[in-house]
C-alpha cells in the first residue's frame, strides 16, 4: 500500500477559548457532553473541555507550518459553508479531514454560533475508504459526481471507485480507440478533459480516483465498436436490460491483449492513481464454451476450465498493467493459485473470502455488506466489519485488510435519485471504515446520521429535496401530503427483487413511486420504537398513545385522500393497492389501540380478520413494501392477548406478542 | 432586426386520433375545454377537436420535410421528459417551440396519458423575449445557467442576456487582457470554452446569447487589473458593496478605446450573436468631474456635460462594434441626439422612454416592469406591456418595439436561491411577450403558473426544492413545519429596501429567512380570496369559514412552536419578532371570526387593540413583511362594523370594510 495516495493524519485541534459570555458563566456554562456531539465518523478520541469559543464576524483561520493550494482551497470551502461567520483562533488546522471535523463541531443557540471546548485526536482505522459509483448502466452528469465527491469528503471517504464500463455503456473517451465511447455510450461519456477535472476536484478534497474497466465479462459495450476482440462474432448492440450477460473478451487471441495494452496504456496515462481495477466478476464463460477456437486454445495450453482461462487472462492483463506502472485490483473471482501477490482482492461475497485472501498474503478490500443499491437499512451496513469480531486473522494478516467500499450499482438510479440511494446511509459505512471498531451504537449512529444528512444537503446533495420533487410530479400537484404519508412508510423491495417485480430497461423512466420512496424509513423506525414503548407500558397503555393514535389517524386520512389523487395520475395507478392497504393498516392499528385502551378483548374473528388484512398488506406491490406491518401486527396481537396479561408479567406478555408478530415467512415488516 | 437570430414560427400540430377507448365513447368523451389547458404562454389560436390521442408505449415522433441536429436534440429532450412513453403519430412536428407546446399538452387520468384533440396556430407577438442574468455581482455556476436555459426554452423565451461584468466581478476569460478576469473575479469566471458551451447549449434550445459588458460605469472590476483606463488613478479593489459606484472608464484617452477595441474584438469573435450590449447605465460621472485632464478634454472638444461626454464615448464604442460587425444595444441612458439609428435602446425606466425612442426611429426593448429582482408579484409583471393599450405609436412606429427582457439582477441571489427569484414569475413575463395582447386573465395565469412551476422543476430548476432545504438549514431540523407556515405568508421587502433594512456585502451568506422566503405568496393570495368570499357571504358568514379557521389556527400553532426552534438557531434570532407577530395576527383573525359567527359586536377597545397589533405586525422585520395583514384587518373591521350591516346592503358594507382595511400608508398587506 505504500504507493497508494491515502492519507493518514493525526489531528490535534486545540483552541484558545475566550471567556464565556456572562450568561453562560453563572454556573450554567454549557458543556456539551461527547455523546451529544454530531460528529460522523466518530473520532478516535474526544475530550471535552471547559468553555466555548464563540464564532463571530471576525473569524479567520490561521495556518502554521504548512500551506498548499489544496489546503487553502479546503479552508475556503469550509469558510463558505460556515457562511462568512468567523473567529480569531490561534489554531493550527492540520489538514482537510480536520476541517470537516471542525465544521461538524459548530453549534448554535440563542447566543450565537460557537465551538464547544474540545480536544480531538483522530486517525482512520482503515486507509481505503471508498465509494463505487457505477456510471456504466446509467450515465451520471459531472455535477452528480462532484456533489458526491463533496459528500465523500464530508464523511472522510478517500477513494472514488469510478466504474466506467459496463455492458450497458462505455463512459470514458478513448482517443486511441474512439469507437469504444462513440459507439458504446449513446453519446453519454466523459471526455478526457472531464476526467481530469474530476480527478483534480477529488484531489482537492483528499480523494483518490480509481478507475474500473470491467473485463473480460461485463463488456458488451466494448464490442459494439470492436467485435473482433469478442468471443462470438457479433454484431453487438449496447445492452438495455439488467442481469448477467454472455459477451466476454476473447482471451485466446493476441489481438485482444494488444488492444488492451493500447487502451489500458492510454488510461494509465490519464488516471494518476497507483491502482487500476479490472473488474473480473460474473463471467460465466458461455461464449467461451461455444467458441471452438477458444476450446482449441485451452486444449493446447492445458487450461482445464473457464476459471483457469480467466486466470490466464488476468495474468496477461497484470503484465500489461505492470508495464504501465499500475497495480491490479479485481473482484474476488480473480483469486487463483497463479495470481501474483501484489494484486488486490475486492470482496463482494463476504468477509470470509477477504480473510482467506489475507491469509494467502493478498491485500484486500470489502464491499460485501456495503451494497447500498440493495436498499437495506444503514444499521445493517454499519455492523458489517471488514475484520469481524470473530476474525481468526493474526495481527500481521489483518494488515492486509485495507478497508472497504460502498457500491452504488447503477441499474435503477438516475441523476435525480442516485443521491437518495447513496446518502445518508453511506455515511454509516464511512464511520465503520474510519472510527474505532467499538463504535457500534446504532441509535446514536442514526441520531447523527440525520444531522449529517442535513449538512450533506447544504453541500448540494439532493437526497432530501428530490424526494418532494418526485412526489409532486407523481401527484401532479403541489399538495403531496397523502402521497408523502404513504411514501414515508414504504420502501423499495430489497436485493434484486425490484427488477423481478417491475421489469424495466436502462431506457425506462426512473420516476415511479418506487424511485421516490427511500431506504431506511425513519417514520417506520420511530413508529416501531413507539409501539414497543406503548406495549411495555402495560397495563396502563398510556406511553406514546397520543403519538401513535395521531400517526395511525394520519395514515387513515391519507388512505382516503389517495384515491382521487391516483385517479388524476397515470403514473400512480400502480399505487392503488398500496393506498387500500394503507387504510387497512390504519384501521387495524386504531381498533387494536382502542381495545387496549378500554381493556376490552376483541373476538378471535376480529384478530384473524386483521392479521389476514395485514398479511395481504405485507405483500409487495409496485416493487414497494410496507415497513410498519410488524409493529401494527404487534398491536393487534397485543389486543387479542390482553387476557394473558393478567396471568403473566408484562415482560413475558410482550415477548409472547413479539414472537407471534414476527412471521416465519421472512416478510420484513419492520426495521 | 433582420440580423437577429430570432425565430418566428407557425406551428400546426395536427394529430390523427385513434378511436376513443370504449369507456370514453359512451357519450362521455372527455373534451378538454381550452380554458382548462395548462399552456403557458397561451398560443395565438386554439381550437379543440373531438377525441383524444392516448400516449402509449409505442409513441414515436416522425419528422417530415425537415431535420437537423438541433431539432433531433429537441425531440430527444422532449421524449426524455415524456419519460419513455410514446405513441405512433402521423404528425409533423415543426419546431422546438412546438415541442414545448406539445409537452405542455400532455394530460393524464386513470386511463393513462393522452393528448386532447386540438389544433393550434401560434406565433410570438414579439421577436425579442429575454432573460437577463447578472453573474457579475454573484457568480453563477454553469449548471445554474444551463437549467435556466432549459426553463427559458420551456416558456419560449429566446434571448439570454448575459450580464458578464459588474463593479463586483469580471466573469469572462480574456486571453488578450487576462488581468481582467484574473484580478477582477476572485477566480470565479467563465472560460472561453465554457462560454462556447453555453452558447451551444442555448442554440440547441433556440436561444440567442447576447453578452453585456457594462461601460463606462459599473466597471470597477475592470480597473483592478487595468487602472490605466480608469478616470481616477486607483488602485482599485473588487467592489463588495451594493449600490452605484464612482469608477468609470476614461473617455478622454485613446488608450481606453484601443483597450476596448482589443477586448470587444476578442469578445465579438467569441459571441456569435449580432448584438453586443454595452450597458451604459448609472454613470454619475463623479470621477470625470474630478479629473482635470478629462475636464480639459471636454473644453477642447466643446463637450458641454457628462451626458454629452458619455454620448461621445458611446459613438466611439459604436464604431468599434461596427468594425467587429456587431450592433450596439445599451440601457436607455445611451439615447442622445447624436446616437446613430441602428443602436437599440433598452428601457429600464418605463414604456414611455421606449415609445419616445421608437418615435425617433430607434428599435427598443423593455425591461421596466420586468425587474424580477424587486420581488413584486407575477401579476404586476404580467400586466406591464411593451406597447400599452394607451400607446400613441403608429403601426410603423410600434414595429420598433422588439420585445422585452426580465432582469435578474444579482445583488442578493446565490446559486441556491436564484431560481426562486426567476421562476415561476418569469413565465408570466414570457407569456406577455409571446401571447396576444388580450391574454390578460390574471387568475388563469396564476392557475397555469403553478402547473408550469412543477414542470420547470422536472427540468432541474430548484425554486421549489431549495425552499425546504433552506428552511431545514435554518430550523436545524427536518421538522420545519412552523417555520414553513411563517415563511409561507411573509415576503422579502420590495424594491431596494432589503439592503437598507439588512445591509450585507457580496461576500455575505444568502441563507437567511429572507432568502428562503419567496415572492408572490400563494398562501396569502388564497387567504385573501377566501376572506373576501367569507365576507361576501354576510350575514351568514359560512363560506370558507372552516378553511379560514383552520388556516388561522395553524398560524397560532406555528407562532407558539417557533420560540423553541428560534432558541436553537442563531440564524433565526432575527425572526423572533415575526413569530410574535404571527401569534398576534392569528389571534386577531380568530377572535374576529368568532364575533362574526356569533353575530356579536366587539367593543371599540377590542377593535383598536387589534388594529394596533396589526399595524405593528405590518412593519417589516428581518427584511420580511407579512402579506396577509390587509385580509386580517378586513376581518377585524368587519366584526367591528357588524351593526352597520343591518342598515345597509352587504355589498356596501363590504366596500366600507375594504376601504378601511387599506391604510393610506401604502403598507402592502395583501396581493
Amino acid at each position: 500500500m505504500k504507493a497508494a495516495k491515502y492519507i493518514i493524519l493525526v489531528l490535534i485541534l486545540t483552541c484558545m477559548f475566550r471567556a464565556p459570555r456572562p450568561v453562560a458563566a453563572q454556573g450554567t456554562s454549557p458543556m456539551t457532553p461527547p455523546s451529544q456531539l454530531d460528529l460522523l465518523p466518530v473520532p478516535a478520541s474526544v475530550q471535552m473541555q471547559a468553555g466555548r469559543l464563540p464564532i463571530t464576524g471576525s473569524f479567520s483561520v490561521l495556518v502554521k507550518n504548512y500551506a498548499d493550494d489544496r489546503l487553502r482551497g479546503g479552508i475556503a470551502r469550509m469558510l463558505t459553508q460556515l457562511a462568512g461567520r468567523t473567529v480569531l483562533a490561534p489554531t493550527v488546522v492540520g489538514a482537510l479531514r480536520g476541517l470537516e471535523t471542525f465544521l461538524q463541531l459548530v453549534q448554535g443557540d440563542r447566543n450565537g454560533y460557537y465551538l464547544p471546548g474540545i480536544r480531538i485526536q483522530d486517525q482512520p482505522r482503515f486507509p481505503w475508504r471508498g465509494l463505487l459509483i457505477d456510471v456504466g448502466r446509467h450515465y451520471e452528469p459531472m455535477e452528480v459526481l462532484k456533489r458526491n465527491l463533496d459528500a465523500m469528503a464530508a464523511v472522510k471517504l478517500n477513494v472514488f471507485h469510478w466504474h466506467l464500463t459496463e455492458n450497458q455503456g462505455f463512459r470514458v473517451e478513448s482517443k486511441k480507440l474512439p469507437k469504444l465511447h462513440m459507439l458504446g455510450s449513446d453519446g453519454l461519456f466523459y471526455t478526457q478533459d472531464q476526467v481530469r477535472e474530476i480527478i483534480a476536484y477529488a484531489r482537492d478534497r483528499g480523494i483518490r480516483v480509481m478507475p474500473e474497466f470491467d473485463i473480460p465479462g461485463h463488456s458488451t459495450s466494448w464490442l459494439v465498436g470492436y467485435p473482433e476482440i469478442g468471443s462470438a462474432p457479433g454484431p453487438y448492440k449496447i445492452e438495455r436490460g439488467a442481469g448477467i450477460f454472455e459477451p466476454a473478451l476473447d482471451p485466446s487471441r493476441e489481438r485482444t491483449y494488444k488492444f488492451l495494452d493500447t487502451f489500458l496504456g492510454e488510461m494509465a496515462a490519464l488516471f494518476p492513481d497507483a491502482y487500476m481495477h479490472i473488474g473480473g466478476d460474473e463471467n460465466e464463460g458461455k461464449q467461451w464454451d461455444r467458441n471452438p477456437q477458444i476450446q482449441a486454445f485451452m486444449n493446447a495450453k492445458g487450461i482445464k476450465d473457464n476459471h483457469a482461462l480467466q486466470a490466464y487472462f488476468n495474468q496477461r492483463v497484470l503484465k500489461i498493467l505492470q508495464k504501465h506502472h499500475k497495480k491490479m485490483i479485481g473482484w474476488e473471482e480473480i483469486l487463483h493459485p497463479d495470481l501474483p501477490k501484489d494484486a488486490v482482492i475486492h470482496s463482494w461475497r463476504g468477509p470470509a473470502s477477504l480473510a482467506e485472501a489475507a491469509k494467502k498474503g493478498y491485500d484486500g478490500i470489502l464491499s460485501a455488506g456495503y451494497y447500498i443499491d440493495l436498499i437495506f437499512p444503514a444499521s445493517q451496513h454499519y455492523l458489517a466489519d471488514p475484520i469481524p469480531q470473530n476474525s481468526t486473522l493474526t495481527t500481521e494478516e489483518a494488515k492486509h485488510i485495507l478497508g472497504g467500499e460502498a457500491t452504488m450499482w447503477g441499474e435503477w438510479v438516475s441523476p435525480e435519485t442516485i443521491d437518495s440511494r447513496i446518502w445518508p446511509r453511506t455515511a454509516a459505512v464511512a464511520e465503520r471504515l474510519w472510527s474505532p471498531r467499538n463504535v457500534t451504537d446504532v441509535d446514536d449512529m442514526y441520531r447523527r446520521l440525520s444531522v449529517i444528512s442535513r449538512q450533506l444537503e447544504e453541500l448540494g446533495l439532493t437526497h432530501e429535496k428530490n424526494y418532494e420533487m418526485l412526489l409532486r410530479r407523481l401527484a401532479v400537484s403541489d399538495d403531496t401530503a397523502p402521497l408523502r404519508t404513504l411514501a414515508s412508510i414504504v420502501e423499495p423491495v430489497k436485493e434484486y427483487r425490484r427488477y423481478q417485480m417491475r421489469p424495466q430497461t436502462m431506457l425506462s423512466p426512473l420516476t415511479g413511486l418506487v424511485d421516490a420512496a427511500r431506504p431506511d424509513s425513519e417514520t417506520a423506525r420511530q413508529f416501531a420504537s413507539n409501539v414497543d414503548a406503548f406495549l411495555s407500558d402495560a397495563p396502563r397503555f398510556a406511553l406514546y398513545r397520543p403519538d401513535l393514535e395521531h400517526t395511525l389517524a394520519e395514515w387513515r386520512t391519507a388512505g382516503r385522500a389517495l384515491g382521487p389523487m391516483i385517479d388524476r395520475s397515470p403514473a400512480l395507478q400502480e399505487a392503488r393497492p398500496l393506498a387500500n392497504n394503507l387504510s387497512a393498516i390504519a384501521a387495524a392499528g386504531l381498533e387494536a389501540m382502542s381495545y387496549l385502551a378500554a381493556g376490552d378483548t376483541p373476538t378471535t374473528e376480529w384478530r384473524d380478520a386483521q392479521l389476514a388484512k395485514l398479511d395481504e398488506a405485507a405483500k409487495p406491490k409496485a416493487a414497494l413494501e410496507f415497513v410498519v406491518i410488524t409493529s401494527v401486527r404487534k398491536l393487534v396481537i397485543a389486543a387479542a392477548e390482553l387476557p394473558q396479561l393478567r396471568s403473566t408479567t408484562p415482560v413475558e406478555w410482550k415477548k409472547r406478542i413479539t414472537t407471534q408478530a414476527m412471521p416465519g415467512d421472512k416478510l420484513r415488516g419492520g426495521p
